[in-house]
């Protein structure tokens, strides 16, 4: 019988405001079961970007990441946002540990190679070091992980902290028996976005696939739920897609096989 | 017989030139006893303040930290300088990780109290876990330390780097046979600061108050000696102050009993 391992993941305003951080931050050190963090980093990089009157452009929602703005979001999301969480949960008593995929070479990527769209110094993730992660865990150490990763030559690259949780997710099925969840501002995958209340309580490959043909499901949330799916297809017990002040009680969205 | 370790700090323009860094990196990559890298920032944060806007105070080579000021130490010790030395070392073949205070709680700190200079988040060293960094060591992970450090209670505190090397060094002479080398620009303490080939090659207690006496040993200088010489008494075999290009190579001065 394998241990539960729950991986996490938190981005948007969660991260961007102190205030809901630190609820955030208290649910998540709630957790007993042994954990994993993914954070993104809101629009915080955008902030300081503006800030430094560096141009920030989206395709998709994913950020073309030029070197300048390699350099903030190394900045932001491995500097600030994660060892701002990780002083935080020090204080609550759980060992913390701030990593980036370049960190004991837990995360290895390839730069995205330029077809269509040239996304700069974005990676792809090729490798998670499921063993090292393990022996963190095994010793009661948090890994609180930034959405960068490196390619072994020496180089930073921006990465999706979704594909992250789903990719981590995935390569720590060897030892454990995975909960994704994902944290977000909404209650769940909503039926009708205006309706807080419309949330959509499970969802299956069919339902999905449903839903999405009648433009029900649209938008940001369609590369959540495909590395939801992928994580389920790849032996990931279970998907939650719920809002980050409900963590730990049984709402959201859940998606199964 | 204890195993030998090697603390090596490095500071100033050699972090903040990529080509120094980068020969700076290969030379402390070639050293095949156990490690630890503590490092500083350079004027990388003065530079990223003054883009920003945001005025650097330093009294005595101390910087005053407010909130902004700890916001962007944080980003750019914590984030760009240390993943950028992690990502270059895992090229190597070095399994670096990069790391805060904060991080397994490894270095804790306090806010220094305000007496005549009010310092604001700047942290005096109160404990090393030398229990959790040889964890780290003895599964071949080479810690990388950014200077930074927390109170325990949330908050990241900003701490000179030499201190942290100092402070690392005392507490791991309880496992390790300590060697703390201070890599810096010059070739060693210098008698005459013009001259670069006036290295005095060893420095005692007698022979250090007498320069000191003399003005020959001033300036930042002071309290990087005042480091060695704490870490002598409290059971580290042997400080060097070398220039980071000579690192590996018997030069520099060598502080003893």
């Amino acid at each position: 019988m394998k241990d539960n391992l729950f991986i996490i993941k938190v981005g948007g305003k969660i991260v961007e405001e102190e205030d809901s951080l630190k609820n955030f931050l208290r649910k998540f050190s709630c957790i007993t079961a042994k954990k994993i963090l993914v954070h993104g980093g809101g629009r915080s990089a955008t902030k300081l970007a503006e800030k430094l009157g560096v141009e920030s452009k989206m395709v998709d929602g994913r950020r073309i990441t030029d070197l300048e703005t390699l350099r903030i979001v190394t900045m932001v999301y491995g500097g600030l946002v994660n060892k701002t969480i990780v002083a935080q949960l020090q204080a609550t008593g759980i060992n913390a540990l701030g990593v980036t995929g370049a960190d004991m070479d837990l995360i290895r990527s390839e730069k995205r190679p330029v077809k269509e769209i040239d996304y700069g110094f974005v990676g792809d993730v090729k490798h998670v070091s499921a063993e090292n992660l393990k022996m963190l865990i095994d010793r009661d150490i948090v890994p609180i992980i930034a959405p960068l990763t490196h390619d072994g030559k020496g180089n930073i690259l921006n990465t999706n902290a979704d594909t992250i949780a789903a990719e981590t997710a995935q390569a720590m099925t060897l030892y454990y028996n995975i909960t994704l969840v994902y944290c977000f501002e909404k209650k769940g995958v909503l039926m009708d976005e205006n309706d807080e209340d419309s949330v959509i309580h499970e969802l299956n490959k069919s339902s999905y696939n449903k839903y999405v043909n009648e433009g029900v499901i649209q938008g940001g949330m369609l590369p959540k739920l495909e590395n939801a799916f992928a994580s389920i297809d790849k032996g990931v017990s279970e998907v939650i897609i719920t809002r980050a002040a409900d963590l730990g009680i049984n709402n959201g969205t859940r998606i199964i096989k």
